[in-house]
């Protein structure tokens, strides 16, 4: 009795001590970010003052320059307050004609999320799905752009959250384009690690977050397209907090958001993309992101845990890993191991099998996942000694 | 030449010089905010972690505290991802059912935000409108309501910032509870100041923000409803993002957003609504922004600017200023003049007559008022020595 109140009495003193930092977060996002980042928010600033409207000028030019297209092709940047989802949603709200048809290709929840959104919006749609560990097969498009002419508009996931999977999109993009259909491209969390050349592969609609692998802060999302096709959507906006057209339109007139925008969110993204670039933009950042993933496997496999995914399709920004091997795996208890010891990891969403997740990106370095799999190494000692390690192939 | 060389070196070297402060947002929002806010923005928290989502919980909580009403008692707070506006049209796109009417009461911007809201979404409405100057006319709802059984919902903004009115929340409360129909009240400039009792005026869904009255920074919106009603308006929602009865299950199935929230903002509220506490609540803010206001209009009087409304519709929000009588007068050169002071004022907003606003809410004191009045006295000397002082009612 005395050693239990002993134990109590210096858990309750340990977890009064702060830490020197956070705790680090191995997610899909939000996620860890630098101190200059969250520092840039330490500022108030008006959303009418043409100080800070420059200055949201200044970022959608940015990341425009990014992607390596430009005005001069036709691009625009718009931003739109909220998360990813909304991005996303925004695409479909504004620019599906009403007798338009959307395709979805679907291998998982960020998929699924696409059909539910059709679904809430009375826009019609079909979904071509394949199993969450296979790629979209840009045959089955092909022969469905062939068979269904009502399709106006296809819808994919690039790197694929449920699991980490990165599906093809440069055969996608040129059976879409072969067809002669938009192609509608969340690029949530491929965006800022893994290249995508829009004119390339006829990407219609890019859309991705803030606070993804270009690491600033949650509060929007953006879009990237052509100004000439999104114009050719006008009178089709279902919502007016959602019309993609009309938020370029407020952009055009003064350089302003047409409603309050998330200021210091903004400013934060304004040093995130300074941090891009000292890193030495999207290919050093994917390579950092992959050297994390290579720790990250390697460390776990040596463990006995095996990835969900083919490493052939497996991107370097989630990685899923199956617990199956190990009787009396508890995800809870390890999350809440991990997380005393100052790591969040995160939790599964496979519908078939079961996964816990570990992202490799955010401001997160070699030592970070080596840290990480040390924690994990103690915290998972009581499954992995009851049983043989999984045979890895 | 030499002289102007000079003078852009002085220059230059000055904007390197940073303040000690940024410049004072005399605006509806976003606000300045005390540091204390902003610094709570310094941690990267996760989503999924039970750390933050029970802090998402105990700001749901506190948000009913404050407005007087209980979980008990059926009332629930919605929290959703971007502006203000987002949670005004979330109501409009989850509550009205397909055979709904809408009733819009009119003098200003954001009631005329409301019906752009509905015909995007093809929600079929009516509008009874009141210039600018006049409150809302609750005779003329009571015999609309009474003529046009269509109707299930009313909504109305209760200080429209346009010009700063305060509509007659009571009366308007009284006459839609005897006809049995929804009020939809948006009190995004009026939550935390003025209060607003939802049981005794038979409000249904009442909207505010996160970076109004209750101080934090901009990044969400929120709902106070009663769960019932909510719960009864299923299958009705128009959009995925903005679908109010699935953030509330999310938020009963795992208090959870069910896309990412800004955690960082959320962080910030939390200390807002720790300051408000300390503050001493509503009655105080309420006092302290009617200390500000009063200074505002007694010096501007005093330099000869008539405030646009009647002091007895008037709120302590914001308050519009008229210019016609000062010739010459030039709006974006007082801006520009006050902002390198260190001030930011804000535009009008009214379809017939000049105006400018100047705000009292946020972290602004009686020091910061008379400061703002000593610069505008300067920067406005030109026109005032040009015409006779305008007279005084």
């Amino acid at each position: 009795m005395t050693r239990l109140i002993d134990t109590l009495k210096m858990r309750s003193l340990i977890s009064q001590i702060p830490s020197a930092h956070d705790k680090l977060l191995f997610t899909p996002g939000p996620l860890t970010t630098s101190l200059a980042v969250k520092q840039a928010m330490l500022h108030d600033a008006g959303s009418w003052h043409f100080e800070f409207n420059s200055r949201v000028s200044a970022i959608r030019e940015r990341l425009l320059a990014l992607t390596g297209v430009s005005h001069d092709r036709g691009w625009e940047t718009v931003l739109l307050q909220g998360s990813g989802t909304y991005g996303v949603e925004a695409v479909f709200l504004t620019c599906v004609p009403p007798q338009g048809k959307v395709l979805v290709l679907s291998n998982g929840a960020y998929g699924e999320r696409i059909v539910k959104m059709l679904q809430h919006a009375r826009i019609d749609h079909t979904v071509l799905r394949t199993p969450e560990d296979t790629p979209t097969d840009p045959n089955a498009l092909d022969a469905q752009l062939r068979d269904d002419p009502a399709i106006t508009h296809v819808a994919m996931v690039h790197c694929e959250t449920t699991t980490g999977i990165l599906n093809p999109l440069s055969e996608v993009g040129a059976v879409t384009r072969h067809h002669q259909r938009s192609l509608v491209l969340d690029a949530m969390s491929s965006f800022g690690a893994y290249p995508v050349d829009l004119e390339a592969t006829g990407v219609d609609y890019l859309i991705s977050s803030a606070n993804k692998c270009l690491e600033g802060v949650p509060g929007f999302a953006f879009v990237i397209c052509q100004r000439q096709k999104l114009e050719a959507c006008a009178g089709f906006a279902r919502s007016l907090s959602l019309d993609l057209l009309g938020q370029l339109k407020g952009f055009d007139a003064n350089e302003q958001f047409r409603f309050t925008p998330p200021t210091h969110s903004l400013l934060a993204f304004e040093q995130a993309l300074r941090e891009l670039e000292l890193e030495g933009g999207f290919p050093a950042r994917l390579a950092r992101y992959q050297q994390n993933h290579r720790i990250l496997v390697e460390g776990m496999r040596a463990m006995g845990f095996r990835p969900f995914l083919d490493p052939a399709v497996q991107s370097c920004v989630i990685t899923a890993f199956l617990y199956r091997h190990f009787p009396g795996f508890d995800f809870l208890t390890l999350y809440r191991r991990l997380s005393d010891s100052g790591f969040i990891i995160y939790p599964g969403k496979l519908t078939q099998t079961d996964t816990f997740r570990i992202g490799s990106i955010g401001r997160l370095f070699p030592a970070d996942m080596r840290a990480l799999l040390h924690a994990i190494d103690q915290a998972t000692l009581e499954w992995r000694h009851t049983t043989t390690a999984a045979p890895t192939p």
